[in-house]
């Protein structure tokens, strides 16, 4: 019997056009992530889901990416498990459903649709460098207060 | 062959929770529609996209319902023709594409995210009394506005 | 208030490498499904779903296609209501949900996977020149009496 | 940089009204999936996917259970990692795609469905005690030699 007590952590931003801090953020998010003994979920693809997939396999992480595509090698090279579905933008909704709690790094429409689910699925969510001023999603500003205000969050839910 | 000239409207918010002017101004979305003999595609179930239904068959539309779940029952009674998906929210992006161009009317997530993917499908939407301030996204007060609006931009478009 | 008195009949099968007399069939398979009053819904690409779309039209009947790319483009020009899933063979389900009867007009393993959902999900199939020995599925010769034949299931079912 | 040298294997099969016999085979399905160094992925309920997945663990393996409900609750308790779809049967999908190669044991027409996918994806597949005559399917009796024959094929795929 499986313990499950590694709690999945979500990971959503944009792909492309990041700049380099948003880079940075999105790896120590990852990297704190695994330090906490979460596992890392997201996209699968580049940008932010490439840069926290990097940053937890340098902690010894695992990293699964809930691919659009029907390719599992679209998956980027930080990626343990590619979870292929080739439901193009249907897979942000799975991403949603299997994180316990979610980090959103910056992102454009694609990752607002992943919040709006995300608030919609009353999941805990917490913002660096994102879409701002929602109800019901906390703010961080540096990826270490992210990670633990998540894990304090889901501490409380499973309390 | 067919000449496809009729364009197909998406009319996206909430389902429960509606004030009765909400209602009010989804009902008189749907009866434009129509008028303006474009189909309406919506969620199918109730709410606004009942109200937007009931207005368009009043009007002697077409309606189409993109049902969540896998009974064609569900849908409400204005909805001519039921697409059954047993797939949930992914239904919402199913709307989203199958969609000329929308109308958000009042809404939550699920609508917020509707509207997320309209915008990254870069799909012409109108606002009525929902998620304010998002870039690319045009707002109007009345449900006359809002449809003319986006016939006028549906006109351009396919210049 | 909608009567909904139209069924919708799906009509699935292979989109390439058809023989003229297996699009032929399906031609007449649509034609008859027009002339009795339903609805015809298919996969909106080429081959059978083409050719049974051309048929419904040339008798006059609707057509949606539900379509797995992101492009209503991609649908045949006898479709009239395109509905865009960019869910790749994701959309097979929904063709199958959304039908209240389906005929099978020859296939490969896409049109397996549908005619295996069609009976999960207990709808009345018939087949022309396809899957054999499958149990539950009713087995025709011409495109006259499999149309038939599923308006007499359907009737049957709604007694 | 992850070598992803797991191969990641799908167990697909009903999920009730198994026979002892075939939930025993199932169970040495999953024993050598494990054995193999291989990733276990499978429907996440009971039946096959819970026997399966039980042999994995037990032989100390890893196992993705991709849900067709929206409560991760619903994995069975040898699922390492639940994928929450909230996509019904659409998850099908998902498993043949994410697998490298399938293994079908016993299953009635929701197997038959991911049987078709994953011919239709050009996947290997091989079948313990489950539909038969179908062409591209290699068949075998024991749940060792069908997991040696998978390993085989995809060591044949990968030289």
């Amino acid at each position: 019997m499986v313990e499950r007590e590694q709690k999945i952590i979500g990971v959503i931003g944009q792909g492309r056009d990041c700049s380099s801090e948003l880079l940075k953020k999105a790896e120590e998010v990852g990297w704190h992530i695994a330090q906490q003994g979460a596992i890392l979920i997201c996209g699968g693809l580049g940008g932010v889901m490439e840069a926290a997939s990097r940053g937890a396999k340098k902690s010894g992480g695992k990293t699964i990416g809930v691919l659009p595509g029907d390719d599992k090698k679209t998956a980027n090279r930080y990626i343990d498990i590619p979870i292929v579905t080739g439901m193009g933008e249907a897979r942000n909704i799975i991403i949603v459903r299997s994180a316990d709690a979610l980090i959103a790094v910056g992102g454009r429409f694609g990752t607002l649709s992943e919040i709006a689910f995300g608030l919609a699925f009353e999941k805990s969510i917490v913002g660096l460098q994102t879409w701002e001023n929602l109800e019901n999603m906390i703010y961080r500003e540096t990826a270490e207060e992210a990670v633990s205000t998540v894990i304090k969050m889901l501490a409380l839910e499973y309390l």
